[in-house]
C-alpha cells in the first residue's frame, strides 16, 4: 500500500464534518468541513505534482501537466447531504489521486491533457440545486436562478461566492471547452452490484430527476385558544401531500417519489404553522410518469388545501431530462474492463450534467448496504481496490 | 402619558428578536434577544426604584420595598414562540410597570411586599418544556427530567443556565413561599373579549393540556435509488399522525389537537428520513377526552408504521389537569373592576403553574384579531389602557 492508497486517503478524512445528531457526515459547500477538504485535496493534488485550481465557479481542477483541450477528465464531489455517508463523491475523487499516483509510479505519461476535478455543491445540500458547480460551468442556470440561490440562513450564494474568492459565478465556457470527456466514479447507491456479486459496473444512464417545492399558506395560530372549526392549519394539506406522493409513486413502476423535507413555520409545538414547505423529489422512466406524480400530488394538495381553507403552490425547483451517457465510450470503458456489468442509476450526478456537452461515464463501485445518503453507505474495501483498478486501466486506456 | 406607559414601553422593545423570516418576534431564554430584553426589565425597573434579584431558575423579581412573605405579585414574561407577537408576555411585565408608576405618582404604598416578576421560558420554545421558570420554582420538575431538557443544537438546560450564573436550577421553596398571591395580566388569544365587546376580563380556568413528541424511526436511503417496495420511510407514518390528530380533536367537542412541528432526520430534498419528530399538543374539557385522543393517535400511527416496516413510540412530554383559578380572588377582582366578563382559556400560563400553591388569577386583555402564536397577534390601545387601569385598581385593592 503507497500513502495515496484510496481507503488510507478515506481515512485521512474521516473525522472531517461528522454530524452527531445524524450521524454519517454533513459536509455543505463553503462550511468548515467542506474547505477543511478542499484544502485536504489542494495539498493532496500538489504532493503528486499536480496543479490545483480553482474555477470561477469553486470546482477544484488539479492538473497532471498543462491544462489544456480535450482532457481526460476524472474526479467526483467532496460534499454530502445532511447526514451522510463516507463515499458519496469521495470515493471517486480519492480514486482519482490513488489512480494518478500508481500511474505515475509505473511511469505512465498521459498523451493528452488530464485533471482530477472535485465539483462543488453538488448534493445541493446548502443552496437547494443538485449539481450546482457543474450546472454553473456548463451555462445550465439562468443569472435569476442563479441570483435567487439562498440557503437556510437566507444567506445567498452569489455572497457566499463572493466570501470565498468567487466574485463571478457562472458560465465558464473555458473550463467546459478543455474537457474532451468525463469519467466519474462513484460508490453505487443501490443493490444492483450485489445481486450481480460484481465489484465495478459501467454506468448506462440516470433516471431522469425533479425537484418541487410544495408551499402551504395558511393561518398561524395558538394552538390552545383556537377551536378546530376556526383552524386553517397548512400542516393539514402537507400531510396529505406526503401520503399522496407515495401513492402516486406506487402506481408507476419503476418510479421513485419522496418527501423528506418538510418545514412547518414557525415551527413551535403550541402553535399552529402559519406556512409549511416540503420538498418533493421525483424519479422515473419517463418525462410522462414524472409530470403524472406531480400532477397527482398537486391535486390532493389543492383539494385539502381547499377543505382546509389553505393555499398551496406547487413550484419546479429543478428537472433533468434521462441522461443516457455516450454509447461509444460505455462500451469501450466495459470492453476494456472485461465485460464489466452495465447498470443505469436514479441517482443524480455532474457526470449527468456534463454528459449534455461532452462524452461522460461512470463507474459504480458494490455498496454492500445498497443504502445511500445516510450514514450505512458502504463500499467494501475490495470492490474499492477494483474500482481504482478499473479507473487506472480506463485511464491507461483513454488518457 | 408618562414614560412609563405601556404603550411606550411596548414601543422601546418593538425591534427586540425580530424574526425576518417568520415574522414576528422570536425571543428565546438566554438567547441575545431575551438577554437584551431581561437588561432592559432591570433597568426599566430600577428607575423606579424596585429592588431586581434573579432566583436560582433566572425568573425576575422587582420588589417594591423589602422582599417578604404573602407579597402581592404581578408579572408575565418575556418569551416568545418562534415567530411569535409582540404582546404575549411582554404585555403583562410592561402593563405591571406602568401599574406601579401610576400607583407611585399617585401616592400610593403597598401594605404588604410586593414584586413584578419575570418568568423564563414560559413558551418552553428553547427547551421543550412550558412554564419552565414557574415549574422549577414550585418543584414541578424532577430532577431526572432537569438533566434531561436539552436545546434543538443539543446543548442542556443546565450547562446554559451554569453559562447565565445559575448553577443550581431547581425547587425555590424560598422564593415560592414569600408569594402571597400572583396576578398575571395577558393578552388574550382568542375571541372571547371581541364577541362580548369588552376590553378586559378576568380568567377562570385554563384547559387541561399535554404534550406528546411521536417519534418514527426508518431507514434513511437515496430517494433516487431506493424503489418504492424497498422503503421504510418515516414520514409517512409521520403524515398519518397529522391527520389522525385533526380526526381526533374533530370527534371530541371543545378539544384542540395540533401538530405544529415535525423534524425529519437528516431533512434533506434527496434523503428518504432515518427517522421523523413531530410534536403533539392537546387540550381538552376533560382528561378523558385528552387521553381518548393521544390513544387514536397512537393507534394510527402504529398501524402505518408497521404497514412501512417502521417503528414508532409516542411519548407524554407533559401534562397538566384543568387549572380553576381561585374562585374567591376571582371573583373579588371581577366586582372591583365592576362586573367584568370572566372567561376561561385554551392557552397554559406560569398562573396556571402557581395556581396549585397560591391563590391565582388572570387579566386578560382584548387581542382584536383573535390571533395568537403567530405575527397577526395584537391588543388595541384602549384595551391596553384598560388592562392597566384594572391591574391599578386590582393593586390598590389587594396590596
Amino acid at each position: 500500500m503507497t500513502e495515496f492508497d484510496a481507503l488510507g486517503l478515506l481515512r485521512e478524512i474521516e473525522d472531517v464534518g461528522r454530524d452527531p445528531r445524524r450521524g454519517g457526515y454533513s459536509r455543505h459547500v463553503f462550511d468548515d468541513a467542506e474547505r477543511e477538504l478542499r484544502d485536504w485535496f489542494v495539498e493532496r493534488a500538489r504532493r503528486l505534482g499536480l496543479k490545483v485550481t480553482t474555477d470561477r465557479n469553486g470546482n477544484l481542477w488539479a492538473w497532471w501537466g498543462e491544462p489544456g483541450p480535450d482532457a481526460f477528465v476524472t474526479g467526483s464531489h467532496l460534499d454530502s447531504v445532511p447526514g451522510g455517508g463516507a463515499h458519496d463523491g469521495p470515493l471517486g475523487v480519492v480514486s482519482a489521486l490513488a489512480a494518478v499516483e500508481r500511474l505515475q509510479a509505473s511511469g505512465f505519461v498521459p498523451t493528452r491533457p488530464f485533471a482530477v476535478v472535485v465539483f462543488a455543491e453538488e448534493e445541493g445540500s446548502r443552496f437547494g440545486l443538485a449539481c450546482l458547480g457543474s450546472r454553473l460551468l456548463s451555462g445550465a442556470i439562468t443569472p435569476a436562478r442563479l441570483e435567487s440561490l439562498t440557503d437556510a440562513s437566507g444567506r445567498r450564494f452569489v455572497d457566499v461566492a463572493r466570501e470565498a474568492s468567487l466574485p463571478e459565478p457562472g458560465y465558464d465556457a473555458e473550463s467546459l471547452a478543455r474537457i474532451g470527456l468525463f469519467v466519474e466514479l462513484h460508490v453505487e447507491q443501490g443493490k444492483g452490484l450485489i445481486d450481480l456479486d460484481a465489484p465495478v459496473a459501467v454506468g448506462s444512464s440516470i433516471l431522469e430527476h425533479g425537484r418541487w417545492r410544495i408551499d402551504v399558506r395558511g393561518q398561524g395560530n395558538h394552538a390552545g385558544t383556537t377551536e378546530i372549526a376556526d383552524r386553517r392549519d397548512p400542516m393539514l394539506p402537507a400531510a396529505e401531500a406526503v401520503l399522496a406522493t407515495r401513492r402516486a409513486a406506487a402506481l408507476r413502476a419503476g418510479s421513485r417519489a419522496t418527501i423528506g423535507r418538510i418545514e412547518p413555520v414557525p415551527g413551535g409545538t403550541n402553535v399552529i404553522a402559519s406556512r409549511v414547505s416540503a420538498w418533493m423529489d421525483v424519479r422515473a422512466d419517463s418525462e410522462q410518469d414524472t409530470r403524472d406524480i406531480v400532477a397527482d400530488v398537486q391535486q390532493a394538495v389543492s383539494e385539502a388545501a381547499a377543505a382546509e381553507g389553505c393555499e398551496a403552490s406547487v413550484i419546479e425547483e429543478s428537472y433533468s431530462g434521462e441522461v443516457r451517457f455516450d454509447p461509444q465510450l460505455r462500451d469501450r470503458i466495459a470492453a476494456t474492463l472485461g465485460n464489466v456489468p452495465v447498470l443505469p442509476t436514479g441517482a443524480g450526478h455532474d457526470a449527468g450534467v456534463l454528459a449534455a456537452h461532452v462524452p461522460t461515464a461512470m463507474l459504480f463501485v458494490r455498496n454492500p448496504s445498497g443504502i445511500s445518503h445516510a450514514p450505512e453507505e458502504g463500499a467494501d474495501d475490495a470492490a474499492i481496490q477494483a474500482g481504482v483498478d478499473a479507473l487506472v486501466r480506463t485511464i491507461e486506456d483513454l488518457a
